[in-house]
């Protein structure tokens, strides 16, 4: 016998399992795996990388002239193995009747091609959101040490596929890969967050981007920035709506610096930039500059600056 | 020979080892490493995840009929090398006697077999923090999906893990395990802290909860929230007390906003909450809300309101 | 036929480099890779790690009569494999006559050659690192806990390799190592900062440490402080000018708290101490403690308290 | 382009391949993959051996105590594996209507159940070739160096194997298990062959054991011994006979030298002994020892000595 | 230091090689890898069958529609591996002069682009070798096991690469290529030996094939069948002969059974027939079937039978 | 429940091995694995492998100038695993006292110390052994590809080794050094056979050389040749007699052609030649040249050449 009761912990822990699943009304009677893996997601994610940007993020062997090779077969793989993981979400995602459960497979086919056409896109916008961190850092040396190193290009590669996946509904996939960035950059971005065109977060560790929350082009931000939800409306029954629009709007050119907080269903206008630690939860105007002080006095009088209003 | 000079270079790292010995009054006479394995506890750490969720953060193919055999063996498997880590632990811990030596093996066979029996007690309590997420979160669509994906979720299995080894006196094993999940998660609680049930940690970026801290039942904190000390107090030698209660006291169904600071022991009473940015150093009253305004108000002036008092 | 249209993507996917490298005026004429490798340097780095503590971070089957043995071979081999890495980038830094081209191999070594030589004072400056850490966390209980699980340690240790780096002009390999920490810890140091002896981060999620930086001897930061720059002077252009100091100054025995945000080329005094999250645009004078009241007050007139003077 | 025409040599592969799917009247439209996998049968034999005998030929780490718990978790996994490549072989052996193709797995389960039952019979028949080859063997010093080193034993747990997997009509798998072994140990025995206990096969490269041999207990055998058919009876339309008796009988206590050669479906009698590179071809009475001068007698004259007689 | 003398054994090993270098003349002052590497080579035969027989001995999971993405990728892979080592092998084959030298890689590739080029001819060779195999053996029960299991068909896989690597005069990598086979089947056959469309080899173990060996169409050897060299020639210095006709010519339909000798440049004419353990060191005529009694005769008389003459 | 009832076969398995215990008389009270480890001691030669012939048969990317530190680094850690596997021998060979068990590790120390030292003897061995296959083999084109691919070296590797590890007293892992050589090449030497410089083995599958047998310089062996046994003596108790020189003895430069075998205690004069697939009981004199013809005389008449004797 083992020193360490092995037996009677294995059979607690049994216990324990059941008691969940009695409190959640799962199936007790066995069977396989029902959910997607992490693991395989995250291999996904790897190749899809470097099947974006081959000879930058692909294998340390690979040949200009082998790249089509290489891309063919990576993607080929992947998308199968993404097929596998998009019909076990769909299956977890409700009960299904019978008829349903046979379409599943066909069902999680359709969205993994559209995925897969919309690649293409992802790899142009994401072109230019090495182009905005290169002209966007002093300290930056070329376009490949950002796409190497960079932690916020890193986390837009995941979150413009994680978006993806949103869109098609696969959002339990697509919140896996969201944390894969957030746990290696420490930049937390929700998969429904919708981002333009040249994109740029200097440093990013704490930055905190929620589901509904809508960026123009060309805007830029700051280790530390929350774009984050007011409050969260409940409905009669004192429930959590979801779904509600209650992430701010920044539109193109915004700029927030480090460890400033924007809360709420504001919009920040065109071309305006919020200083670092301000707190925002009024609308801000077109080309405004937000300081620390400003931010202080709009809190006691809302109305002291003309066009900036209290989120609705 | 090389073109890098590694002789030389070899020799003068050995002559930099046998400083740092000498400063240290350290053996230089060889033997065996004395120090537990990182890289060994994450194993086990990693394991003991699968065997307390078999089917969602086990192996991708377990079947659930086969869940036992593999908890089991990984179980068994997992605490044999946890016993190899504790020994080394507590030989490490300082000087022992020939006798006190024969008998480490056996000393940290019992603290293990204690740990094992804590796990199944540990289970029940994490999948109360499963249920806090899925209830606290608007964007959480499954329970299923807050084990797999939340940050918050994975830092307190780390953590209900270090603190059981913590209670018993393997710190320096709670601690590898914590900063493992500090790691991953930018979510910094040492293993000391006591932590009730439901507890939900949301984005977690920068959240620090310091060695003596208590937190009730519901508890919830948003990223970037500092529980820590205010002061290290000193004896009289100048030399910092260690082990004194110096992290604040969190009461049932508590609430801390993104970016708020509580140093100190103070207490948050039942039900307080405190807001985004809020920099607290006295008690809150049970029930009460403390704003950013509220707290440069009683920064000004400790009895503006009634029940708050500074910390001690 | 797969089901995926991969042909189709495969080509899309070949049309949007061809944009890239024609914007870019990049060869299209193949090749081998021109740019180091990510995984290569961080291979190299663990090496690195293992050859600088080798009994406490190196293999764990390690013995000490073993370890110049150990040492000698990893360090080889780790240095032939950062020659490639230099060589790569000195390659891929700029357009060389064939002259040039035939010269980078040589010149790589020289670099290489530096490096290796600087590490026996890596070691010793670590170590001075690790006491720092010893003496100031009330929660530290041996050095050794301090090296194998702080990860203030774990991001100077490759800081100062990454600082190394930096010196010999690889920047693009000092950044790769620097992002590996920044991933880790989640403490972003540039590796252009230049950091004295004796040096502790506690807790460390969210610091910035900006390119220019200066900090002096046992210096001390705490989670979420950042030392960056105020704002990007441009040249008679508009463009970004690179290389100025633009970060702060910290003087020895520097003590800064968490959340506290020090911007621009100011300078820190001797034995100062600046409180949690406080804002600083202007020079402390040394051994003055700065709280959030004061900054506030000097954010209102900077003439208030004697010695403190707006940054240039 | 690659400097190789990869493309065409691919398009010339695939040519090639349609060319051989229809010779033989195969499924060109795609689908997965249709047979069993080498790979996944040998990991599966790899596991059995360990399930077999866990302390001498299981995890290097084991511990007596731990036994049941590694047995079980490995014999599960691995009867699921096999599970899985039972259905495969199943599938591929003949076309079937879709209600068969239905009732494959519950089939391939009813046959994986018995195989696992008669794993426990395997081991101790096993236990008597260890002891055959321990007695049997002057140079032999432990019943463990044995089990550990002697390449009859490691044949023999794959034919035992093999058979009961043959026995089950799963002769593809049972083949793969005897090829792995042919390829470990140059020993080459049919899983059709039937082996009584205590069976020692002695240095052992070269042997071949035909499908349809018998032999008795306590036979012992050296290398390059053929036990062979003499001719492959064809049916009137000049096809092979499959399944027929054509392979030597050898009862009780015989013993074959090395080099020697019995073909055709002759009987060895009880305790007889074929000497070195004798050529055999009919019966030999019990106790008989055949020389090769015998045998070159036998040759010419058939009736030279009493009780032996011409295979049938 | 070590307690097993690990410098003296190293400096005397050093000596060693030192003597060695210098009795052949090699090279002292260092440098790189001069041969090819028998890992790689494996490596490339190994995926070089997956490209041969996708979907049968490729990648466990691979689907049909997906066969030519994962061929296209593998070959293009291998073929700039097998470049890198037939580079290698071109460079040690003997002295060049510089110029000589830096035209190695292109011949090299010349090289491997003719390998490629014979790949789908190869693929079509060995298809016959399968039907052959499965006609011939009474217990081959589909093709498809007899590609997947028979030692003698992995034989010919190897040996129709290793012959167009020997074609193209890289002897050593072909060498390489055949000696894994000789290892996993014991099956040893030169690459220089020439060998037609539906070859069989039953068993194989022990089986040796010389390199001036030359057989016809539809050929069939059982196990431990040498055709072997008479005597080697040495020229006036008493220097061996290389690459004279030294190995038998077997015409089409031969057949020859388990332990058969064949020695010297005969001719075994087609449809003929030689027997199990028979010693030929004669022209056999076509038809004929050569049994022990016979072979002994013309051991004495090779006048005894028409049309068959002593090895020239 | 798992569908195959592992919980049965699990508990018969535990009944089989008790059973086996029983019949041993093993401790059935647990504890720790008690054998070497067969997986250890073949990465222990691989390791040396490398070690003896770095360059060639080492890490790929070895380059020379770095051939002390990786040999000086593999040596030392082959050499510890290697001292823990002849501890765990030495233990497992017999009952010992309490005392004994203490003083194994030095034993074991003392003997892997010698084995050490013997090192660089073996590599000059193997030198000559090279040399005999270059000048051995008319297809042979250096001695790298000798070296680096001719099973008859692979195997002398080996043997040499092993050889050292039986001369030592440690003949479990002696045998288990030689089974793989006899896996990986069909030759099958047993670790206590003596033999001297420059033996060459061509082809060499089914090989048999038996514990006893002494071999002289520049001997040459083909495949299939047995050095074997002629019977095994028992003592009065019929138990066979171990230890007894019971195989033949080779004189320098004696050739033994394909499949032959040589059985007994016989001597192989000086230069004497013995052709294929000849059986030889008795001693041949010295430059004596045995055909089958002469082999066959003398089995009629072993007075018919002079200087022939029968075995003793």
């Amino acid at each position: 016998m083992s020193g360490f009761q092995v037996d009677e912990v294995v059979a607690a822990l049994q216990g324990a399992r059941r008691e969940w699943r009695e409190s959640q009304q799962r199936n007790q009677t066995g069977g396989e795996r029902e959910l997607p893996s992490r693991q395989v997601v995250e291999e996904v994610v790897e190749a899809l990388t470097g099947v974006l940007f081959p000879m930058r993020l692909g294998p340390t062997d690979l040949r200009q002239e082998s790249e089509d090779f290489y891309v063919a077969h990576a993607l080929d793989n992947a998308l199968h193995q993404l097929h596998t993981q998009a019909t076990l979400e769909l299956r977890h995602a409700r009960r299904h009747t019978p008829a349903e459960l046979a379409g599943l497979g066909a069902d999680a086919q359709q969205r993994v091609r559209e995925f897969a056409a919309a690649l293409p896109g992802i790899r142009k916008m994401l072109d230019t959101d090495v182009m905005a961190a290169f002209h966007g850092d002093p300290a930056a040396r070329s376009v490949d040490e950002v796409l190497l190193c960079y932690p916020g290009v890193l986390a837009m590669i995941h979150h413009r596929l994680a978006h993806q996946l949103y869109r098609l509904d696969l959002t339990l996939l697509a919140r896996i890969v969201a944390e894969r960035a957030h746990a290696q950059t420490g930049i937390d971005i929700h998969p429904g967050a919708q981002i333009g065109a040249g994109f740029f977060i200097d440093h990013g560790t704490g930055v905190v981007i929620g589901e509904t929350a809508i960026l123009g082009e060309r805007v830029r931000l700051y280790q530390n920035v929350t774009l984050g939800a007011k409050r969260f409306p409940t409905d009669s029954d004192g429930h959590l709506k979801k779904g509600l629009p209650r992430h701010p709007v920044l539109e193109d050119d915004v700029v927030i610096y480090a460890g400033a907080t924007i809360l709420g269903r504001v919009t920040i206008g065109k071309g305006a930039t919020v200083g670092g630690n301000v707190w925002v939860t009024q609308d801000v105007p077109p080309g405004c500059s937000v300081t620390q002080a400003l931010a202080r006095e709009l809190a006691r009088d809302p109305t002291a600056v003309p066009g900036v209003a209290p989120a609705k």
